[in-house]
């Protein structure tokens, strides 16, 4: 059964040529996807396949590749037509053989990789090539020219897609769901970005719903719920529903381009309503729903149980075929099945009637630009920072909101850049006191608005939406297509996307190493509402364990900065924002807090990393007798309040006050590239003096950072112990033993000879 | 404008006794929430209200609050009338306060905090103990009675009421969703879960839609797409849609009490017909929208702006109330508005009015033994695990695929526990080849089905979807209702759930220290499909960083095993199975790989959690030259092919093979109960030679257990350095350093003197 629903018949008709073509790329695409999993030699099978032509290890996923496959040529088709920017997302990106197979076609797998051109030598290549160590991964990655996209942790095609889309007026992405994919939390919450999308000044997002029936094992819950409830679902989401369903390719051709042109046109009526002021309500954007076999075209019946359209094609279909001669027909028969020798000729070379469908130039699917963003990317503009400073006549003498400054130079930064710059938030922008950048711009809005609200806009440049998973999704496709943005969240609740930023950090890493990647903005994170000031909250908003979760990444892609007041915050959110293909967490306090350095001593503090607060040491200059470090506003405030103690009642002692203010230099140089060289620590922290460190997260974490250092024996740090409750600021410090009162016990149990001396003062402590 | 949809006209009409009781509990429960906000004295307002009565910091969420005591006020309703077990699910868990007043009322709360009973003593010590260090939290935790659910980090609600409904045949669960929480993506893939609830042996959900049309700072998505879209939205889930909609009170109860009736008697209605037998299609589950003003029956205006029915009314709508007296009064009015001497008598006992709404015993919702699991849990019927150990004549002279021997085990814990037991994951538990369990069970599925499908049922015990974060949340909500489970999944996507396990060690640690919650089972992890072995996939597939994840929370309640091979997996598992109030992390391969066990050896290096093995080890009971350590099923096999190596090539080498499979037992016993004392570290490590540790995940982990080690700087530890991409398992190895080779590098590298003996093995390695 084929239907191709939504409005019968309003679809042009695609004549015999349009539809043969469409057919013969797919079976190219479909023969070069075939031939990616299985052969590593005889790629036109111009002689009959023996086993020696075979791989010996299968690897890959046939199941989704015909869909994808599908919809790529239809794609290509539409793009050379309408000359149109198109930018795919594929959320089943375990389909790399199909995103390949595109790139082969287009050019552009050839350009990148020369060694796999359009030729049967590079058609061997490009089999060989995949799931192969150092060749191509068998997911859609960094590596895949035309991806945006990394396709192994499922869950988060349509938000990157949506991101991509933001303040890219003239894209359409067309972006593929797997229905299994369609069963994440991320996935479900990306329906709704429908409601942040400015038909005006953004880019228009086109989900393609891949209703292939199963994920691994398993039926997919969206295949099977029927037609009125899904229908319901996704006009429920906002979207009008086109379907298209079958298994007869040219009737699914006919369908699936009747389908997409309305769809497109429904995108230009939608576009060309907004943008030329006619358009009053939310529009409906449609979508489309692609129900076809799962493993379409390939092996029907296998040891006598179904695969095509079964969860058993999901990955290799055909197994065991160098050892079984039968299974070894069934894959030529497979391969023969889409009739190469009319799709290439004897050199391998595509035939006419597939260049045909191939657009020209960065017009490609795998050639765009806004799948390579840093071809995009521009320095953002970034009024100087200095200016709005705090006043800091004396340290402590003054304070301040750190976050609440910053956000008047975001404001300024969100002016400067009015369609390169984006704040991200699950709605604490102004919880986080950022909200001076609701003075510049509104919070972006599409869905019904009141007369009590504020700040609500279609134009706004605040996406808040209650899902962390959103807010990182959107900030990645924006980054990715050559964009800057930062994400500002509750410190606590940054670990919901633990597992996104390890896929992100995991792709700067790869797109690193391949020259043809350009850098792109890096992903900058606020991490606020921390851990020490969850007065209204309690245990549940405690864990600072990001920065454990971050450093196990590449050291080359991330950084983590602690700064310890308000002017050194300007400094280092001004540095991130700078900065390219890094992870850059930066943790910093809303509440109410000393400022310590005026903006040139922050500014070179911040240059440093880290550095000795003189005015707070009682050393001059000299070694020594203990070393009180911190890294923090919390512990840094702690510190000082410890030193003001032990100055007053132990004015003997000499201490030396280190602030740490990016926590990487605490690793050698050979770990990472902050790290710093062994004398310089050894010169800061003593090699031989007791070192009291009060640090913002778990404590641990710095005795990992530091724990080849020459001094570590004598570290003892004190930091967040997974003690809390609903409670006030500075019992919290209490119940983690991080207050100025524990730190002068440790410095008293800690400093040789002075326990006997001290030991009034200690009781003293105790009874805080 | 009031409307009570759905089926017009069917509900039983509210009688005015009725009427006047449920609104007479709301007001008590509204009035004792304002209470907890803002009173430390003087709580039946006897006296005029002064600033000393007022609390000197104004913490917790008012916005959400009369919503959920409205929500609860009606359950307490049908409770009564229909003798039902319900058990409450508040997502905006930060209105706290609803919840607290509602066990006040019914009992429950002086039942625990004996200081806190019914009487005008009782109702002072409910106001000072909210939000106060060592009282009850603001949101919704362990500490509230009738509570399975923290609130405080928002997306959970959904997922934790179907855990607690599976197998449950008579409980209700209502679950109140917030209009934010509905935007996480957790909460968006939660509806979908009906497909995997079975009317006849499980229980029901009723979800209410908390439609009061903010989060903090923003309109909530859902509130603000029109009845239409959100109709067809919530019947695209499966769901027959009864909106309450409005704010004049009396008119609200009357559609509220006859909706909630008509949702009751549906549900009533599937059971029956599914338990009957007559039950032909997938059910439409009831679904409960209510829409009504945020911060309902607060203040409507304060400083001239609109407060009432606005996101301003999200934490504490009037501040400043001790300096301001304009403000006291306006706290005043408001507090009166709910005629508190109407509502408790002058000794602040309740009058009888409400009394009447008050059910009794077990059902209480604050005291229904459904949501202390703990007092319904029984001990699983464990098979003896040792029946289905694999044969080990020598170590190494059989191999087996470790998850699949635990399948068979698990199979027959399946049989064994039919109502108790359930298994979870992300579809992929025939990948992580436990498929052995489907000879005993299906997997639950209420969708449609096909004649292709395989081992679907609605009675399955197998849980698969394809969301991480509804596996967590189903066995979260199981567990806290007293059963048992165990989540298999990919090791690389748990980190999808590092909040969510965030959030339940810290449930976890909290309800170990109230006598009053009783033990409930250990949170089971299988992570397979591990970093070692992603020859399909790649680096997207490759993380072992849960561990160290896992490691920050409190030693009290974290576990993390790493079994060597398919016998001491089974008992390892089974230890698990039996445990309480713990998470349980176990890592363990699925591909074929050696046995090195028997069975009763198996037993005992489990049991012990790290020990020699002296098969392998070449010091024959002396001091060695070096410690090769290992942790892991890859990281043994390397370290044994290492000591073979050695074995072969310098045989005068003393080499002591230490195999650790309880990691924790490498902390000091201070950090961890499992941690072992310095002596027997020094004993097994030895103080003073070099130890080459090999291990599954990131090495700074063993460097962060073992840093107060003795032995510490002879600790040189390999493991994953975040290098991968799709390749070989023994590349994998390589590419990070852990193989054989580099592990026998390192021994020549380390053990003094023997750098020069060993230049010719050494190259030949390097060459490898
Ligand atoms: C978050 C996550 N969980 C689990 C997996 C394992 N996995 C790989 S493919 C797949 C099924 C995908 O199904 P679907 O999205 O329908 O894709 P298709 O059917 O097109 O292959 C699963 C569960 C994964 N890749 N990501
Ligand atoms: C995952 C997560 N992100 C952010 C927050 C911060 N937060 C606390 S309450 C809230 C708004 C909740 O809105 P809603 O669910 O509608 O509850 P209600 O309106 O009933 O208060 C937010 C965003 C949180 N608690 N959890
Ligand atoms: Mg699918
Ligand atoms: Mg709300």
């Amino acid at each position: 059964m084929t239907t191709a629903e939504g409005h019968p018949g309003e679809g042009r008709p695609l004549g015999e040529h349009e539809l043969d073509r469409l057919d013969a790329y797919w079976r190219a695409a479909n023969y070069l996807s075939v031939g990616q999993i299985y052969l590593m030699d005889n790629p036109l099978l111009t002689e009959p396949l023996r086993p020696e032509h075979v791989k010996p290890r299968l690897l890959g996923h046939w199941g989704t590749t015909p869909g994808l496959t599908f919809v790529l040529a239809h794609l290509n088709r539409v793009i050379a037509e309408r000359d149109l920017s198109v930018l795919s997302v594929l959320g089943p990106g375990h389909g790399g053989p199909a995103a390949l197979a595109t790139a082969w076609l287009d050019r552009t797998y050839g350009e990148v990789y020369p060694e796999a051109g359009r030729d049967a030598e590079g058609m061997r290549a490009l089999f060989r090539r995949f799931s192969f160590p150092g060749g191509a991964p068998s997911h859609v990655a960094p590596e895949t020219p035309g991806s945006i996209h990394e396709g192994g942790e499922l869950g988060y095609s349509l938000a990157h897609a949506y991101g991509a889309a933001f303040d890219n007026p003239d894209l359409v992405v067309a972006c593929v769901v797997g229905d299994g994919e369609a069963e994440t939390g991320p996935l479900a919450a990306s329906w709704h970005s429908t409601k942040f999308l400015d038909p005006a000044r953004d880019g228009a997002v086109l989900p393609i719903l891949h209703l292939n029936g199963y994920k691994i094992a398993n039926p997919a819950v969206l295949a099977r719920i029927g037609d009125r409830e899904l229908r319901a679902l996704l006009e429920g989401y906002g979207h009008r529903v086109h379907l298209v369903s079958g298994d007869e390719p040219s009737a699914m051709h006919r369908a699936m381009a009747a389908e997409l042109d309305l769809a497109l046109d429904e995108i230009a009526a939608i576009q060309h309503a907004a943008r030329s002021g006619t358009l009053t309500d939310r529009p409906q954007w449609p979508v489309i729903v692609l129900r076809s076999p799962k493993g379409w075209t390939g092996p029907k019946v296998v040891d006598g149980v179904p695969v095509e359209g079964t969860w058993r094609s999901h990955q290799v279909p055909l197994s065991g075929v160098r050892e079984d001669p039968e299974r070894l027909a069934q894959l030529e028969a497979w391969l023969r099945s889409y009739r190469p020798e009319e799709l290439f000729d004897a050199h391998g070379h595509p035939t006419e009637l597939i260049d045909e469908l191939v657009p020209e130039g960065e017009r490609r699917l795998s050639a765009t630009p806004y799948a390579n963003g840093g071809l995009l990317r521009a320095d953002l503009r970034l009024p100087d920072f200095r200016e709005f400073a705090v006043d800091v006549p004396a340290p402590g003498a003054t304070t301040a909101e750190a976050t609440r400054v910053l956000g008047r130079w975001l404001r300024e930064v969100v002016r400067a850049n009015p369609h390169t710059f984006r704040l991200f938030g699950p709605d604490e922008t102004a919880s986080n006191r950022l909200d001076a950048v609701l003075e510049a711009t509104d919070r972006a809005w599409m869905a019904g608005r009141l007369p009590t609200d504020e700040h609500l806009g279609r134009a706004g440049r605040v996406m808040e939406v209650l899902s962390e998973h959103l807010c990182q999704g959107w900030l990645e496709g924006y980054l990715l297509t050559g964009r800057h943005g930062l994400f500002s969240c509750y410190e606590a609740f940054i670990h919901i996307v633990d597992s996104m930023f390890n896929q992100h950090a995991k792709w700067l890493k790869v797109s690193r190493a391949l020259p043809w990647r350009r850098p792109i903005s890096s992903l900058n994170y606020l991490l606020t509402s921390h851990v020490w000031r969850q007065d209204h909250n309690g245990f549940s908003h405690q864990d600072p364990g990001f920065l454990d979760h971050v450093v196990n990444k590449k050291a080359e892609v991330v950084r983590v900065y602690l700064p310890p007041d308000a002017n050194t915050l300007l400094s280092v959110v001004d540095h991130c924002l700078r900065s390219r293909d890094y992870v850059n967490v930066v943790v910093a306090g809303k509440q109410p807090a000393p400022n310590w350095l005026s903006m040139p001593e922050a500014i070179a503090h911040c240059t440093r990393g880290v550095g000795l607060f003189e005015w707070a040491s009682t050393d001059s200059g000299h070694e020594p007798d203990v070393v009180l470090a911190c890294a923090g506003d919390v512990p840094t405030l702690e510190t000082l309040a410890a030193t003001k103690i032990l100055r007053a009642e132990l004015p003997e002692l000499a201490v030396r006050v280190v602030n740490v203010v990016d926590l990487m230099r605490l690793q050698p140089p050979s770990e990472h590239p902050h790290g710093m060289p062994d004398s310089e620590f050894d010169a800061l922290f003593t090699p031989d003096r007791p070192i009291v460190f009060a640090f913002h997260g778990y404590p641990w974490l710095i005795h990992r950072l530091a724990y080849r250092r020459r001094g570590h024996a004598n570290l003892h740090v004190r930091g967040y112990i997974e003690e809390g409750t609903t409670t006030t600021p500075f019992d919290m410090v209490m119940l983690n033993n991080l207050d100025r009162f524990h730190l002068v016990m440790d410095v008293i149990d800690r400093v040789p000879g002075l326990a006997v001396r001290a030991a009034h003062l200690r009781q003293r402590m105790a009874d805080e």
